[in-house]
Order: structure tokens, then sequence, then C-alpha cells
């Protein structure tokens, strides 16, 4: 029996450990077992490995080792920027101001302020996924406090105008927040040329492992703990650090700053390729986000007349994988806000996919995808009352009662 | 040259990975990357890995696996047991009782706490470390809402009486949490037999990988997140799983489910010998702690006349691992907050050293450290003002002004 091929694109849920990055880890899973806070041999050579590590996350992204704050996550390190700021801020202001299609940690966190007093303004989007500058102009208050608007959407890949927002939160006398785990790695990143205050990191959408994040704090700038305890991370996140996964993200930077524009360009060609045939190969599929302005690794498609869940189980059967939308939120089954926020209707964006490539593609993954995929929809289709409806009136059934624009989260 | 011998004893900052946890953690530090909230098949068998490590580290504390929540250490289940649940029960008080002893992610979090309105009081302990049953029933008011006392003490190892102290505070009708980092897999812990609400869990110290800890949260006690996003963890701890280090967790607790028992009679035999010949080598050294109500790996001495940080730096060149308290306070090189509770006077609490066994260690360890050990205080007692004025007066000189008692922690 041949072993169906594999073709991995979930880039934005995990990816791959690049192999040298695993193999940089072993000797701290194993005999460098030492606690970096430990006096002795053993703790501060996982001390000089912390910081090594260190040193590399904050070269992706031109700051100062110092600035830079170990999390367990991407999720931890938005979380610790909001709700750090919003305590460390909240006698000058209870006001924060987010876009509508933040990471579910950005959305989640503000959300739990509200219980606390603080309000929030949410900045629409166009239909590209793209915040307005006037609108952030006309949204900020004396008592605006922070700013959190993503440097590039995990699901459309749109990329924010940073510099400018963050250029006009300042004027304001505010702090600026952006979340770069879908960017940062796989597109150019520097806190000095954008103008950040703080800016969130994950290890394991740039091929170093789980368990790792970072945040980086510009210095002046104030933030509460999230978790305290120990002196860990210049007294700002306690908890053992985490040496091993520490140690692979680290190398995981050290490789990115090498390597990231090749991959890119070659992330880049397969995306185009993907982008200009599937339309060509399947009707009534329109991609979501801006068709350049958006990230190399990202394609997202929304396919009329199908469930993403079926594709999804289909496409899986022939080792193919993919998304319907954020992995925090598709086990939860509901419409991605950010599909909403761009005003895709309901019926059509229930049958969305993300395909979110990473440097292990190749030429022949797409073609292989090229192959695949028209089939699945066409199936998928036959058997659509949507779809057999449409074939016969020309016209498209309004959404019914049921659809559901609901976030899966209750508080 | 012969390689020096090793020998690590400072396992309460953190073990060796037993290899059969580590072969169990590689593949999904390789072939299995999949986010285990991603749909597709290799997402699914990362959720079953998760799942499956949830109920061995639910069977090692004899709880139901959807009561685990899985965190990144053991001091942010700490944050989120003490937070969580203040935020949670705010509405019926403000008041928190915890231990003069506990942990700083403990100590620390309270000390948060104070700042949003809750008033928190420190329960003593007696010249062991034991917290009174009576001065918890003094205490307790009808606004507390939250007590807090952990289950051993990492440095001087003393169990607490937590199934008495927990009865107490139910009676009181007030919430009841142990921090049972030190103790959970190295003595027995049945949360039904305890009868705890809360109960805090961390990997790296029993033969686990770092950068996982988990929560026990009893059926019908709220808690409020520490990290909103997502909806991994039954909505309780937002952020991409950590499957790898998770996995590794889950096999850890399988293992010590089976051989803990061996491995403590094992430790307790170690600890037993040098606890009796360590005090018949080496003149004026005491033994902290109770002598029985003890962790089966934990020997804490302070020893008179000589500093910690010089035995440990000795003890390091002779390949001795030790430390002098808890790692989450080494670097800060300020007098224990535990010596200091249980009334040690500082002069000689400044000469303390913390030595905790693993299953690894050896009769073999035990005889190098029995001869090397005594030298180095002979050594340094030779360079000590302290111990020649002793020597000449038969005296001790009085605590300088110099003595620092304070916390290392400004908040």
């Amino acid at each position: 029996m041949t072993k169906m091929k594999q073709v991995y694109l979930d880039n934005s849920s995990a990816t791959k450990i690049d192999q040298r990055v695993f193999e940089a880890m072993l000797p701290f899973l194993q005999e460098e077992y030492g606690n970096a806070q430990s006096m002795h041999s053993l703790g501060q050579r996982a001390k000089d490995a912390l910081e090594n590590a260190r040193s590399y996350v904050a070269k992706m992204i031109n700051a100062p080792p110092e600035q830079i704050i170990f999390t367990s996550c991407g999720s931890e390190s938005n979380n610790l920027a909001i709700k750090g700021v919003a305590y460390a801020y909240k006698q000058r202001g209870k006001h924060i101001i987010v876009s509508s299609i933040e990471h579910f940690s950005v959305l989640q966190s503000v959300k739990r302020l509200v219980q606390e007093g603080f309000e929030i303004t949410y900045l629409p989007v166009d239909k590209y996924g793209f915040v307005s500058p006037d609108d952030l102009k006309k949204s900020l208050r004396n008592d605006t406090i922070l700013v959190s608007i993503q440097h590039a959407n995990p699901e459309i890949g749109t990329i924010q105008p940073i510099k400018e927002l963050a250029k006009i939160t300042h004027d304001a006398g505010s702090v600026f927040h952006t979340d770069a785990v879908a960017s940062a790695g796989i597109i150019p990143v520097d806190v000095n040329e954008i103008g950040v205050d703080l800016l969130s990191l994950a290890s394991a959408t740039i091929y170093g492992p789980k368990g790792v994040g970072a945040l980086y704090l510009k210095k002046g700038i104030r933030i509460v703990p999230l978790i305290d305890g120990g002196i860990q991370e210049f007294g700002r996140r306690a908890g053992t650090e985490n040496i091993p996964a520490i140690v692979g993200f680290g190398k995981a930077c050290e490789f990115t700053i090498e390597e990231m524009e090749e991959n890119s360009e070659k992330m880049m060609k397969l995306q185009k390729r993907l982008i200009e045939e599937l339309p060509r190969k399947i009707e009534y599929i329109y991609l979501n986000g801006h068709p350049e302005i958006r990230l190399p690794n990202n394609i997202n498609f929304s396919v009329e007349f199908v469930e993403g869940e079926g594709m999804l189980l289909f496409l899986d059967q022939k080792g193919i994988y993919v998304t319907s939308g954020s992995a925090c939120t598709s086990r939860a089954l509901k419409m991605s806000h950010v599909l909403q926020a761009i005003n895709i209707d309901p019926a059509v964006a229930q049958g969305s996919v993300l395909m979110v490539l990473s440097k292990y593609n190749t030429d022949e993954d797409v073609e292989y995808v090229l192959n695949e995929f028209p089939p699945i929809v066409a199936q998928l289709r036959n058997i659509s009352p949507l779809y057999a409806y449409f074939l016969k009136t020309g016209k498209r059934m309004e959404a019914g009662p049921g659809t559901d624009y609901d976030h899966h989260h209750e508080a």
C-alpha cells in the first residue's frame, strides 16, 4: 500500500518544528535540565541558554533583549499586554480601542475588562479587513489608555498599516500594542520602524515548539504581571522558565532571521498559484482579504453552496489538512467573526476554507491540492439543496433563521 | 581525566526528565505537530493525546479528567487558583487566608489582590512550619472567600494537616486551595480524601518536562480565567495547548502512579542517612522542618558560621548541586521567608542548604556528599570571622544592621 500524500496547510494553527530547532532543544530535554534560577553550574547553563535565546528573539524584531518577556504562548502574550497595560494605566483612563478582527485572546481580554469598568471601542474594518486610520483618530479620547490592532490577520492575511496607526495613537498620548503572532517571522517586523510599544509573538507558527511565546515591552511602558511570583523575566512573568521550548524558539528566530526572505518568496509563488488557479477550477469561489497586501502564506476562499466542515473532512481524507478559520474557534463551528466583520454573506462564509502555507510546502503540494480540491467541491455541491435550488432558479436562498452570527464565547 | 561525579540534589527546582517520558514526547515534537483544536486528523490525534494525558494527571490525584485544567507551570496554577477564585467570588467577600510559608506565586498573587481591595490574613506557623487548625478557625470570617495552604513546603518539607484545614474552611463556607507542587507525585495526594476544592500541580518536579502544570478544579467551584481567548481547557485557560509537554506530564503521572511508593521508600532511606550522618560529621548544624512529618526527598540544614552561597559554590565545584532555598528566590540572595517564619536566627538561616532528592539518587551519591560536604564547611569556617569570634569567646556575634529580612519583591 502506497502511503497517501500529506499536504499540511494549517500553519497558522501550528507548524512542524524545524529539525535543527528540534535538535537544539534535545540537550535541554535531557541532561541540561537545570532550573535557570538555580545558582549551581547546571542552573547557570540553563540561564545562559535562556539569555542566548532571548537575544535571537529580540534580534528578529530589532529590539533590545531586555525588552523581551517570555510567555507560554501568543494568547498569554496578548492577555499580558492588554490586561497588563489596562491595570497599570487605569488611573489615567479606562477606554481601550481594538479592531473588530482581533484574535480571540485580544477580544476576550478586553471583554473581561468591561466587567471591571473599562469601556471598549471596536473599530470596524473595510471589505479587505483594513482598519481606517481616520476611524482610529476619531475614536481616540482623553481617557484612551491603549490601542491594540493586530499586525496581520491570521485568517484573511490582511496586513494593517501599523506604523500609521501607532503614530496616530502616540500623537493622542496612548499606548499601542500589536499582535504579530501571525506575521512576525513571516514578513519583516521591526519594532523601531513601526514604532509600537508592545508586540506579541509566538513560536509555534515559525517552526518553533509549542509552549512558548514572547511579549516585546518598550522601555518605560508599565504592565502589571498576569502571573505573579518569582523574579523570572525581569519580575514580569513568574514561573520556572520552559528552557527547552525557549531554546527552540530562539533557534527558530535565528533561522528566521537568515531564511525568512527566501521562505516568503517561495510561499508567495505557491500562494499566487493557488489564488489564481482555484477560481479557474471552481465556480462561485471568492478570495477573502486583500489580493496583494496579505501575508505570503495565507489563502482564504469562501466556496459558495458548500459547508466548510464538509470540505475540511473530505480534504482530510485526501491527506490535505486545512481549517475553516482560527484553530481557537474551529471546534466551536460558529461563523468566523473576521468574515462577519468584512461583511461576507453568512451563507457564503460557512463555506470558507483557510490554507496557510509553510516553508515545507512544494509545487507538488499545490498541484495535488489543485487536482483534489475541485472534485470535492463538485461532490459536495451535488448533495447541496442550496446548490440544487440555485441551479434550478438561478437564485440564492435567503439565509434562514438558524444562521448563527454570535461568537462562541459566553462569558 | 576522569569525569567528576555529579550529584544533583536540587529536585524541587527541576528534575531530570524520565527517559520514557522523553521518548513519549518525541513524536509530538516532530511529526505529530497538529494543533489540538484543528479538526483534521493531525489535530484529532493531538486532541486524543491531550485527553489521554489528562486522564493520567487526573488519576494521580484521584480526580475526574474534566476537572483538570492544564497550565504552563505551577506558578500559573497558583495564580489561576487564587486570582480566579478571588475574582469569581468577590461579590461574596474580599477576605483571603494564606499561610506565611506559601510559595511566592501564592504570596505575590494575594499581594496583588490587596491593590484591588482584598484583605489578606497570613497564618503564622510553629517552629516546624505547621499551620495551627485553631489559628485558621479563629481567622475565618463571614467575608472569607478563600483559604490557600500548601500541601507540603518545598523548602523545609513540612506536610500540613490539609484534610483538617480543608474541613474547617468548608465548615465556615469558604473555598479551599492547596499548592501540591512539592508533594503530588512524591507522597500520595487524593483530592477526595483530603477534600480540597482546588489543587496546583507541576510536571517539572516529578520527572516530567518543564512548561506544564495543572489545576484541579472541583465541580461547582467557579474561577475567572487568567488567560482569556479560545475555548481550550473547558474555556478556563486559552492558548494553543503545549501538546509535547502535556503528553510528557501525562506519562510522568502514569509512571508516578505505579512507582511512587517504591521511589519514596528509596528516597527516605537516603534522606534518613543524610539527616542522621551530617550532624555527626558537622558541628553546629540544625535540621529545619519536622524530623518525621516531612517530604521523603527533603533535607534542609542550617549550618552555623557559614554562608549558604559559599557552600553552594564550593559544593558545585565538587559536582554537588544544591540550593539555599527556593529556586524562585535564590538569585535574589535574600533570607528565605520560610526560615524566617519558623523563627530561625537570621545569622544561622543564611547558612542554609537545601538538598532535595530524586528517584535517581543512589547510596553512592549520599556517601559522596557525606565525604565532600564536611571539609567544605570546615574550609569556609576557617575563613569566617563569626566562627573565629565564637572559637575565641564561646559567644555568638549579634546580627548586624545589614541583615536583610525583607522579601526580594518590591511590588
